[in-house]
């Protein structure tokens, strides 16, 4: 069977039953940290310029827009979850292709079940098979894919989010399969974008146009029934090689979600050890930022290449700037969104430690490796090397660690007892018998912070 | 200044009265030919399964629909035209990139005219410079783009959208640039689709998206500055070669939308010389049916590989029949959709007819030309050589056959008096106060006919 159909007739077949635990728990895992990047994205800028464009022209407002009290058409809701989520960089990562799956695939289902009653198994279970989807696709054509210039969360994502969306709509399997051709002939997303907004409206109009192509196909919209392997298919109009058995072998024994992983940080990836290292040592010796004398940093060189800025002046530049990120990682023991504002990037205490950070390029490193020096002003010296950063597949974030990234990304937001309830709901989301219950959970009951 | 920049430079600052007449004289005729196309396109199955799919969700219904009673939000009216108009492969040719012009850029202004005064003067001035914008990038990119697999109504009528309703929304040219930007970040649809209701859905997409283009970029949202030409943008990432001169030299000097051309036939273009030589021997002899003995066709050798099925049995199968398409012209000195009705196909009449039509390849034809020979049962022989079919650029349809086109489409759609008043309304659209009373003109007061 070709690659297309097997994959349609997987997502129409397989049982929820058959999903294995720890495939569930990694699911609920992506789940609330997608939950938390997009409440904490949706303040945003890029999301109120997007809201002020097409909230007027929204139809039944019956889908949530997850941080905000402003409702939205399914098709709207999905699109606008896909954009926040993905709008500080901060949200999952299938780290073999780069996709960020969740803001894609849990976008689109989260808008379709606030029309039908869907539970937490059957969402979680729409949502898995959503996510392997768009993995597997990636796996069968990345890095040719990527390199030609697409950005593979556009174009893998809008499969993810049909095949989600397609479960959740009951499709059978030939109107599966017209999804997914739907899905191909929307695959869209050019890597020219990163920089700008266009970069997160990527995975909101891939959930956008991925349940817009379930919606046809349920109404017996026709397309292409090959259309991921046709020569004038998905995988050879966008990318210049293929394996195809990245798509169809062990469907149902392996998962892909189980490779996911969660940026502790909010800033580029390469920093990462460098910040894990400093908030180890802050937190074990109780650092104060006026004990230190300098910080000393040894780093892959590409850490300098791509964040080597010695003076940010606004937070997105210092998310690229290694120096201001140790120094916050120092007096905050964070770099979340917060620490990447434009007040902290300016604030006298941050420059002044910032200033005090030098660093090395080291050929002989990893870039997942690190190797931080403190000295204080008592002539004590602490030290730390880094094997592998938090986050990295190596040494996953924690349960703890994730809540921890929800509370920031949702403080300003929600009210307290609002984050720790929708945090609560996260974890037990399997078990909720209406998903409609999180997506209201995350709606904040009044103005809260700034 | 790069592609981009000189591209939404001269969108922004255009003046409309620097339009040369016979332009505007041409998207006349365009626009003549794309409404007819809509409005006879606007019963078939792809459009009703995509209103079933997708109505439920509009928004404000402040859009026309052509040719039906329902009104949609804007983006969904715009997604609709589209696809009516391309419904029948029956529209627009800008031959040098096989772009079909009219159904992107057309859908998407004429439903943003419903929210705003637009007259026809503005209407046709954004129609030819979305044309210009659509043309251009396709004769910049074409070949190798359509090669690789690209339905290039689809990669570059978004463009074309973006552009003609950024100009209606009067965007600035750093807003118009960002459209342009939107626009190549969801250029999409793939050949593979050609045969399925995806092929007119493209059309439609990038009238949808291109609109949407607009409305962000209107609202700010910020998008690459360099779309087309940037080492990751459209023309690199989409095409193996480009020529950009096509897209900044002589712009406003040449246009693009004189070098449009209508079908008169609702078949394959090699079909139309034996078409176009049946109908003129039957009206020049007064030719009835029953008169006939035999009917003799050479043809260039594509006509019979693509073409040359004896038996059809639907509607859609008879047009790759040149046997069928000789019998109805010259029994109703037409090929329009109704000749390729499954009715048509089963009438004994033409059966008949069609039973006694011979054909011959002749590799010293051209595909534009054709003999025809016809005995009659009284010894009479009558010849005919085509040496450029009607339609083509050099014998280009005259309005009077555009006219008749358009009956035959919106026969059984539109009552005749309705269809009269809006050929005439079509052919003063550069005159008309308000664009949206063509589109209300289109929408039959009663229903008519089947």
């Amino acid at each position: 069977m070709s690659p297309t159909q097997t994959l349609a007739q997987f997502v129409v077949t397989h049982r929820q039953r058959d999903l294995p635990e720890p495939v569930k728990r990694e699911a609920t895992r992506s789940l609330l940290n997608w939950v938390g990047c997009a409440v904490g994205g949706s303040r945003h800028d890029t999301v109120e310029r997007a809201l002020t464009a097409l909230g007027p022209f929204s139809g039944p407002r019956v889908a949530t827009v997850l941080g905000r009290i402003e409702r939205l058409d399914i098709m709207l809701a999905a699109l606008m979850n896909g954009i926040t989520s993905h709008t500080f960089d901060f949200d999952d990562t299938h780290l073999r292709t780069v996709i960020h799956p969740s803001g894609p695939v849990a976008s689109a289902i989260l808008a379709v079940a606030e029309t039908q009653r869907v539970t937490g198994a059957e969402f979680l279970h729409a949502f898995v098979l959503g996510v392997e989807v768009c993995c597997r696709i990636g796996n069968a054509v990345y890095p040719s894919h990527y390199d030609v210039g697409w950005h593979i969360t556009g174009t893998a994502g809008v499969f993810g989010a049909a095949a989600a969306t397609g479960r959740l709509l009951a499709l059978d399997e030939r109107q599966m399969t017209w999804a997914l051709g739907l899905a191909a002939t929307q695959a869209s997303g050019l890597r020219e974008m990163f920089g700008t907004m266009c970069k997160p409206f990527h995975p909101g109009n891939a959930a956008r146009n991925g349940l817009l192509s379930a919606l046809l196909a349920r109404s017996n919209f026709t397309s292409s029934t090959q259309a991921i392997e046709a020569p004038r298919g998905f995988a050879n109009v966008l990318a210049t090689a293929h394996r195809y058995e990245e798509i169809t072998e062990n469907l149902g024994g392996t998962w892909e979600i189980l490779a996911n992983t969660y940026k502790p940080f909010a800033c580029g990836i390469v920093i990462h050890p460098t910040i894990d290292g400093c908030i180890q040592l802050r937190n074990e010796a109780g650092l104060q930022a006026d004990s230190i004398a300098g910080i000393e940093l040894e780093v892959h060189p590409l850490v300098l290449e791509l964040t080597g800025k010695r003076t940010p002046r606004t937070g997105l530049e210092a998310k690229f700037s290694v120096y201001h990120s140790a120094a916050v990682a120092i007096i905050d023991g964070a770099a979340g969104q917060q620490q990447y504002s434009d007040d902290r990037v300016g604030d006298p205490r941050v420059i002044r430690l910032r200033d005090a950070v030098s660093a090395t390029a080291r050929g002989d490193l990893h870039e997942d490796q690190a190797r931080i020096t403190i000295r204080l002003h008592d002539g004590a010296v602490l030290e730390r090397f880094i094997e592998h950063a938090v986050g990295s597949q190596a040494r996953p974030m924690s349960d703890a660690a994730l809540e921890a990234k929800f509370r920031g990304l949702a403080d300003g937001i929600l009210a307290p007892a609002e984050t720790e309830r929708l945090i609560t709901l996260c974890w037990n989301i399997g078990g909720v018998p209406d998903i409609a219950e999180v997506a209201r959970a995350a709606v904040p009951t009044a103005s809260v912070g700034a």
